[in-house]
């Protein structure tokens, strides 16, 4: 396929939440779009959107992309994948109507769009129609490893990201085969992610961090929490076996 | 110990390579501090002070931190770690000296400071005795799949850096139980991964990043290079297998 507009959709990260943390380029592209995307759950004001509220004018034209549901609808529900596929259906629509128009569009990102964010399911369909750019970010658990002052490798350590929504007994087997890890998707899975690290015999390595680079950040030994419900904005830290010297 | 002088250790992320994916932070601090430390091979500028040179002023204290070697003696023979350790000890001397001066300092890292550089070598020997802050970067990784725009992981895959410095059974164990994986440390281990990355059956899918978001970039399937030596700043990226729809 051949571009169907001259307009370009940048795929923009926007950083682990603080304002500064963004890149020049990112800046630049936010400031001079005339149309910013973004997705927000429900009743909130898009936590991407709020990291680069600075750069955004006056008169630049939003695109609030609202998910229909967060945690409400379980995954294994056959309405989720349903439900959410018309959801990017209707936001790449949105988005290439925009394109279409000669507009430049930049779709903002948490951290990195390309790690473990929804911007994919938008690529997955402009792809190829349209020019697209991807402007890479810092990622959410590079800004915790930095605000825990915790360096995760040494040497040849390998570093596994596993996602929190894996089940205990996979989590267990990962850990039990990693250097240093780091767990995302925390949420509403910490207490079965809580015993897969007792199990695994790390939980003395793992530091939790909650909130890494914006207000109201925390910074726990993991033994340290309770093993109740955290928010979302939280990862937990294992760092590898090898001594920095 | 409670630190030994008010000036502060700054470690920062100058990204992957191009300048426009500093952040707003790094290009703070490396124009407000007295002094700049970066790491360089022999003979050559410093990667990662080359990334930034824009924002380096002409009164700026630079102290060049140069590598004994770098390949030409082996991992594995005595003297590496040996007078690596020696390197760093004196590294972290000549910062922490400038800090007893009671001057600012901003270490300079490519990619972000703590996935597989060398800062942490500096962070462990100053730690406690001097205030330091870490500002992330933007990792190679990140920057290498956003121009190859690749997302890597979808779902609940699980992402694997792997060190092509592994031996090639370790390399092909970790690939087979892999979703999504990046193999880094790339250079002189490039013909072993890629006998790796074939035993494991994986070549099919495997994407070759050489000098991402750099002049001269390449971004080319695994099964179309020659396995010969690649340069050093070459990636491997291995999307998962969930689909993103």
């Amino acid at each position: 396929m051949t571009p169907s507009s001259t307009a370009r959709l940048y795929i923009v990260g926007v950083g682990p939440g603080d304002p500064e943390l963004l890149t020049l380029k990112a800046a630049r592209v936010i400031a001079s779009v005339p149309v910013v995307a973004f997705f927000a759950k429900r009743g909130k004001a898009g936590r991407a959107r709020s990291i680069v509220a600075g750069w955004i004018k006056v008169d630049t034209i939003e695109v609030r992309l609202e998910y229909p549901f967060t945690t409400e609808v379980p995954v294994r529900d056959p309405r989720y994948a349903l439900e959410l596929g018309k959801f990017y259906e209707c936001a790449a629509a949105e988005i290439a109507r925009r394109l279409d128009s000669g507009c430049d569009v930049a779709l903002l990102c948490e951290g990195d769009p390309f790690l473990y964010g929804s911007s994919p399911h938008v690529l997955d369909r402009l792809e190829g129609s349209y020019s697209i750019e991807v402007v890479p970010g810092v990622t959410g658990m590079s800004g915790c490893w930095a605000r825990a002052s915790l360096p995760l490798v040494h040497g040849d350590d390998v570093l596994t990201v596993l996602p929190g929504t894996l089940d205990e007994d996979r989590l267990v087997e990962r850990l039990c085969s990693c250097d240093a890890v780091v767990i995302i998707k925390v949420g509403r899975n910490f207490p079965k992610i809580c015993s897969a690290v007792t199990r695994s015999g790390l939980i003395g390595r793992a530091i939790y961090v909650e909130r890494g680079t914006m207000e109201g950040e925390r910074v726990v030994p993991l033994e340290q929490m309770d093993a109740q419900a955290a928010p979302y904005f939280s990862l937990i830290l294992i760092p590898g076996r090898q001594r920095a010297r």
